[in-house]
């Protein structure tokens, strides 16, 4: 028997001021020895590594070009090599070179013979090919077993790596998630951003600051020292303004000067996302790294700089209601208010004057009561009280103008447009109620002593939760509004315009999780949670295991179906909202936190984290069927009041037992 | 008999700061309104055209959904409807959208039945697909024959375009090439510069200043309005000190920040296009355009100024030798001469600190000759003698230190590297001679009063024409020069490390033709033709119709092969080589010029030329089998002294009898 190994190698040739590709086509170059080809740039210096397709089993032949193995004219169907029944031998120079071996094989009945196919990128010191080294490589997998040591390796590594966060709870699909996959896609998130991928082409976006902000969110507890760089690396694209860029180069590191700021959310991100970070790994040194801002060369001004400008820019640019102004757009980038585009050539995300315009935002309010109460505790946590009380009269004064303002009746506001007109609200024929001002204002505390928190989130379930997750706005649009841009532009039920924009729905789990509403809070996590969808896969036409940016919604052709599956700032949040909403695990700046929000039909979970050193296995029991409420909680045995965990020792497993029903 | 059309649509839902594309996977959506499918993005406003697919004769069916027509786990080579036998109706929402259409044909013996299918881009005056357009244009097609009177319409429009310039000579294959393939390769430079592409993708890098301003060259005499306002466009991205962005964005016609400027021959080459644009159209009176620095909000500086600049910048940034600073690369980008970089991960183009870097290029030298030159005639045709006196002042310096410091003994050295060592010398182990330096510095007039420039051009021949055309280096770098950047970093024989790096070779030829030597002019056109290579289309493995970027050199691992077809400044500089060097029909401030440098071989040949609204039908004898020189020229039958054509009146028709042998 005669087999054929495959595989088509794709190495660019040179990555040109960021956004340009050169393919291969030009000077991609292989090596054969033996049963190891190598695939090279053809770049002779400044090249520090090469592809390696390798057989433990001497092969008989081999190809790498692949108008040889395919056929010109034939297609994968039908490929030239496997239609001769045997290699040509051929080398690949440019194009587009692929790996083939030829093997030759004999068994008898019922023998059986193991080899393995090792596909590694090499590091190599210089511009040489490391023979050597691929030859290592392939020796250490020729022995049988070798290769089934090697994965259990690896799932050791990802089993270290997501055993700092386990759950077994009643659910299997919370399981199944919380446990697995949410965390590997907050990874992927966390690496690629929005960046090229099935869904995106060019690599001019690069990552932008406020998704990269929200994606560490998900993941600052799997890999602090990475997000500690990456904090670091954000703030430095900010200019001293509090502006930010909004898209920034991953390998320059330099703000994107095409697209600019005037997205005025964007700062304040770097705000919960610090704090998030500090509250999981306790390292507030980070506040005093030199970070510097983008226009002002040579500058060093540390990371708290950094936050205080950030909030210091939304107080300085608020509107005749005292809400925070929206530039471009807030985090709803489809919703601009200063663009009145007329122009098909233009784009809506950089078009218009926002200069002076007077248009106002109740989501970038919400999350500034959010952000500026992070700081507030952070100052707290600092013992800086002078610092604290102001964070607390700027959150109160935008709590009142929030209260004065933005309040509809039944829902809060999502903005006033640039000529003074209320976006969102009963009094519109289209577009009433939007989600992110309800998510973002009872997040950030508004509506809470006065019951229109739970109003608002109400009319978030009678207007905007439907089968597949809680759409973005109802009524969805039906023609284009010059004065609120691109979201109006989109058909009925899709993206922005009435879609389930997936990353706006664990923002309302963790509302249902504030107002104590266990039931609620997973029927919300599990409506947008891929793993349901097993069972409607034909509807839903995405992986099963990965969160989609988008579900279409009911005024949709298609209701149901996903879109933009992976990169999507919903992996993040979905992870905060079940992990620290509703099983209530949650880092805080005095330690963990345990405050779960359950449904009330469950009689325990167990809960398995890794934090600041110490592995806490937590132990819910929930003898009378409520949602939430610390009634005891026990520290190795030892009672404690609150639900605040006392630090264990670094290294130790600490046994943490608590009971609802307080 | 039951028949399936299909097409594959593929529009991009938004275009997001010029580098960013989200495919239709989102929101693409059709319609199908009979024999009429449309394709549109799914936006609804700001909407102007859409995709229409239809046919003639009337389907009995349809399908848009890719994955209905091929089938989820199919290929194209046994798609799901065909093998069926029958359409499915689908409708597409967002993803692949395809057209289809199901024809249930009968035909007797010997019967015959005509219809056609249409596809076209509508556009339409808002959001709404204008059905009426799409039925209407159906119906044009419907009448048998019609179809081929649009095809004859749309011949007669390329003929006339292209008529304007046709040739009848004794090679037919240089017939072929000037009188189709090349002029029609031109409009595709033109259009599209080196944008995305086959060979490229992303589209950060837009147009290239030089690139766009040498394509021009090739087709100011066929879009003469286009190539005005291009102009404009090219020279509003200069900054005051007349430095150029590199690269711009042709929708939003900005320069990309991204990459910046620093390539120290871009602004000579507004020179040379505005010039040549004079020459072709008579319009001097662009110079007199607003048009402003790309770095000075609201400047309204002519184009005159703008070119007055880019001299005053070479002039300004001069080394020890007094040649022009390189910058980050001249001409040739890959030789980085400020660069020395270990990074892999550096771009070789932006990396390296330019600014007080004495690395000299004497190919800019030369180019400063040509650009100073033609400027200082066109000051003679303005009646401007001072300012002809000071560029011909400025020639002569500049003339003076490439003589003093550039010659090498046997060619023009290429450059003087950072540390002052020359590059393109006998002195270096590689890389001892470059082609662009003899190019530019014999084309600016260097070596033409003391023999050097056929000394250079018999050293070209000699160490560089190569069976597959001139290469651009030799030897070839076999290790990476740190102090010259990317050239070394590529294999030996591609590219520009000892490719045909085919831009060059015109250059070459119409140094031929400036030393008389006719066989050797049409031999270096021919040596990269692309219609020379049906012979050996295996080992050249591109278009036989469109000249290449590059061809492997002899020190490649498959040599003669080209690649890169298409998007090459070949194509302009073939065609004026070939037009103006070598049947020497030249534009010129004054009128047309006649004054070939032909293979005296020849016994005739007959140029058709339309020049500022009149056709001139120039038939060019040569009874003495001569490569040149005017013996006599008759217009219209009446004798005329030199070689200038008298401007006919416009609209006329004149013929011109041209005897060689003077």
């Amino acid at each position: 028997m005669t087999l054929f190994s495959y595989v088509e190698f794709c190495l660019y040739e040179a990555l040109d001021d960021m956004t340009n590709f050169q393919r291969t086509y030009s000077i991609g170059e292989v090596e054969i020895d033996g049963a190891a080809i190598y695939h090279t740039t053809g770049l002779r210096e400044r090249r520090d590594h090469c592809t390696l397709f390798g057989c433990t089993r001497e092969p008989t032949g081999f190809d790498t070009n692949r108008d040889v193995f395919v056929g010109v004219h034939n297609g994968l169907q039908e490929a030239a090599v496997p239609l001769a029944g045997r290699a040509f031998n051929s080398v690949a120079h440019g194009w587009n070179p692929v790996g083939s071996h030829q093997l030759d094989l004999r068994l008898e009945p019922g023998e059986e013979e193991t080899f393995a196919f090792v596909l590694a990128l090499l590091e190599q010191p210089g511009p040489t090919v490391d023979r050597a080294a691929g030859h290592a490589l392939l020796a250490r997998y020729a022995e049988p077993g070798a290769v089934w040591t090697a994965f259990d390796a690896l799932r050791e590594r990802w089993r270290v790596l997501l055993d700092g966060l386990q759950v077994d709870c009643p659910d299997t699909l919370v399981r199944r998630m919380l446990n697995t996959w949410n965390q590997s896609q907050v990874i992927a998130t966390f690496n690629l951003s929005r960046s090229a991928s099935l869904w995106e082409s060019g690599i001019g976006r690069g990552m932008g600051f406020r998704d990269s902000n929200q994606d560490l969110l998900g993941c600052v507890h799997l890999v602090p020292e990475r997000a500690r760089q990456r904090l670091l690396d954000l703030a430095a694209t900010q200019l001293s303004d509090g502006t930010c860029f909004h898209q920034y180069q991953p390998l320059t590191k330099k703000g994107n000067a095409e697209i600019g700021g005037g997205f005025n959310d964007d700062q304040l991100w770097l705000v919960v996302s610090t704090c998030a970070y500090i509250k999981e790994t306790g390292d507030a040194s980070i506040l005093a790294e030199p970070v510097g801002y983008a226009d002002v060369p040579g500058s060093r001004d540390d990371l708290l700089h950094h936050l205080e400008t950030s909030i210091a820019f939304t107080l300085a640019n608020r509107g005749k209601h005292g809400l925070p102004l929206i530039g471009h757009a807030d985090w709803n980038d489809c919703l601009n208010l200063n663009c009145f585009s007329t122009d098909p050539d233009e784009s809506f995300q950089t078009a218009g004057d926002v200069e002076g315009s007077r248009a106002e935002s109740a989501m970038i309010a919400g999350l500034f009561l959010y952000a500026a109460r992070e700081l507030a505790r952070l100052y707290t946590h600092l013992d800086r009280p002078e610092d604290e009380a102001r964070l607390l009269a700027a959150y109160d004064e935008m709590l009142a103008a929030v209260e004065a303002e933005a309040w509809d009746g039944a829902w809060y506001l999502r903005a006033f447009d640039a000529a003074g007109s209320p976006v969102g609200s009963h009094v519109c024929d289209e577009g009433r109620i939007f989600v992110e001002s309800q998510a973002w204002c009872v997040l950030g505390g508004a509506g809470a002593e006065n019951g229109r928190a739970r109003r608002a989130l109400e009319s978030v379930q009678e207007l905007l939760a439907k089968e597949d997750g809680v759409v973005l706005v109802q009524p969805a649009y039906t023609r284009y509004h010059p004065e609120l841009g691109e979201i109006t532009s989109y058909p009925p039920g899709y993206k922005e315009n009435g879609g389930v924009f997936c990353h706006t729905n664990p923002w309302i789990t963790l509302c249902w999780c504030l107002l104590g509403e266990g039931d609620r809070a997973l029927d919300s996590y599990l409506a947008i949670c891929p793993a349901t969808r097993e069972s409607r896969i034909e509807t839903y036409r995405s992986e099963p295991y990965a969160f989609a940016q988008m579900i279409a919604g009911p005024d949709a052709a298609t209701p149901g179906e996903a879109k933009n599956s992976w990169l999507t700032g919903t992996a993040a949040w979905a992870l905060v909202a079940l992990s620290q909403g509703i099983l209530g695990i949650r880092p805080d700046y005095g330690g963990l936190r345990v405050d779960p929000c359950i449904p009330p039909g469950w009689d325990s979970f167990h809960v398995t984290r890794r934090f600041r050193g110490v592995v806490y296995e937590i132990g819910v029991r929930n003898p009378r069927h409520v949602s939430g409420g610390v009634h005891g909680l026990t520290v190795d045995g030892r009672e404690v009041f609150g639900n605040l965990v006392p630090a264990g020792a670094v290294g130790s497993v600490v046994h943490v037992d608590v009971e609802l029903g307080g």
